[in-house]
């Protein structure tokens, strides 16, 4: 199984997301609208609230959503903030510069955890605010924590669908980290040592017989090889490739054999052998 | 001093992102051009590279960079890949499906760390493909590692410039996270991408010379040993160890030159000229 194939994961009770909604806040664009279901579908987000849109889900929306239109025909219309909040034991407001009043101020990393860690218990919102001015006061004080995405101080214009798509991610990145074991490198299989060093004997064979270096000599160059292989690490598949190019470069191939006039049998060739993966 | 409070920070060296370039390659959307350029000059990124690109930055890429129509301007544009990732000592693409050909796949997490540590040393780049179809295998062979951002397995379609945000986020939060950076193996200075091509060419053409493998069958066999030595990651003098080894594959040496009855003039060999480290 390999880091990050989900498919094959124990279901991590996809339930649990479905208990966090994101709610928008007087959107403007519609295309943001679109945007936004995108971003959130791809995590695993479903459920998405509007608060006044400017706009309604249209053409533009539909197709910004890229295949996420069925959050857009199952997103609830409120004409409060309040409305859209209803049930939820924590809701998170999403501000894009410093307040004057302070407020605990969550990462989105942070953010992520607590909404996912509440979710389990109940509903739980992630509020984002209008294109250009954000949440109002008012809003925010509706919230038990403020989340801000870190930007540069000179240019901290996050589009809106930009930044549900940090915290989506982020919320999906809590989710799997509960519940998935540890990643672990996979399909990938290191030759065992004696198998490398029968390849380095043989390449230094080849490096005598071609006429590359002299044995006496090149004791410091078979020792920088070694090392880039060390590095490498092949495993017995790429070995076998190598030693088969050792091989050929040792004159037990003839280049004769792919040429057209060779049978047809001949023209299989080495790399038949390797070529599985 | 909060703790997202930047502009009180020291400076932990804003010029170590502009070693980090994001190369798009054939984006058909110009829109997306500029939702690029907004989410990387958010997170404090300004190098943009385009490969091909479908169509070059118009009015809607401007109204969607919405202030980084900058890096548009200074971005600039190649032919190939290849030139746009000219002098990198680390290439990582970005993969939204696996692969059939393991490769070494990095979470966004770990692939911001990877290219800020190694953006100290020098030039680095993320590779993001088109936005239909990726990256080709024959472009991802031109990476060190693979990224991928884990999505629902149920509806993976990240927009790009969602995915480049999230990207861009990742690289300032280890940014962020590295006031004093973890050291770096150092000293160790990988050749860039348009030397490693040179080294592949020979290594091809010598593998047809010595008949170890038709190059009408061995395309796999190439990409297998792309992967193999992306993972070494070799420097100049360990490709011209290896470039030496080849042309006396191709016949370009004879053996015959360190036997005893030559003369000690020829006895150094092409080993002096590259065993100094």
């Amino acid at each position: 199984m390999g880091p990050l194939d989900e498919s094959r994961m124990m279901d991590p009770s996809p339930k649990v997301l479905d208990a966090i909604r994101f709610v928008l806040v007087e959107t403007t664009h519609s295309g943001n609208l679109g945007a936004v279901a995108r971003a959130m579908k791809t995590m695993g987000l479903r459920r998405l609230d509007l608060v006044n849109p400017r706009s309604s889900p249209d053409a533009e929306a539909v197709a910004r959503a890229a295949g996420a239109d069925d959050l857009l025909a199952t997103a609830r219309t409120h004409r409060a903030l309040v409305d859209a909040l209803r049930g939820c034991r924590l809701v998170v407001g999403s501000s894009a510069r410093p307040r004057t009043v302070e407020w605990p101020l969550l990462e989105p990393a942070d953010c992520a955890r607590r909404l996912l860690a509440e979710a389990r218990e109940g509903e739980v919102a992630l509020v984002l605010g209008r294109e250009r001015s954000g949440l109002t006061n008012e809003e925010l004080a509706r919230c038990h924590f403020l989340t801000r995405i870190p930007t540069d101080p000179g240019f901290s214009s996050l589009n809106l669908a930009a930044a549900a798509q940090i915290f989506a991610y982020e919320i999906r990145r809590a989710w799997r980290a509960d519940a998935e074991p540890p990643p672990v490198a996979s399909g990938w299989d290191p030759a065992p040592p004696e198998v490398l060093e029968g390849f380095h004997a043989h390449l230094a064979q080849t490096m005598v017989d071609t006429g590359f270096c002299d044995p006496a000599q090149s004791r410091k160059l078979r020792q920088r090889l070694r090392r880039l292989f060390n590095r490498a690490r092949p495993d017995r598949v790429e070995l076998n490739i190598l030693r088969g190019i050792l091989s050929a470069a040792q004159g037990r191939k003839t280049p004769a054999r792919f040429r057209k006039t060779d049978s047809p049998t001949d023209s299989r060739g080495q790399a038949a052998e390797v070529s599985e993966e």
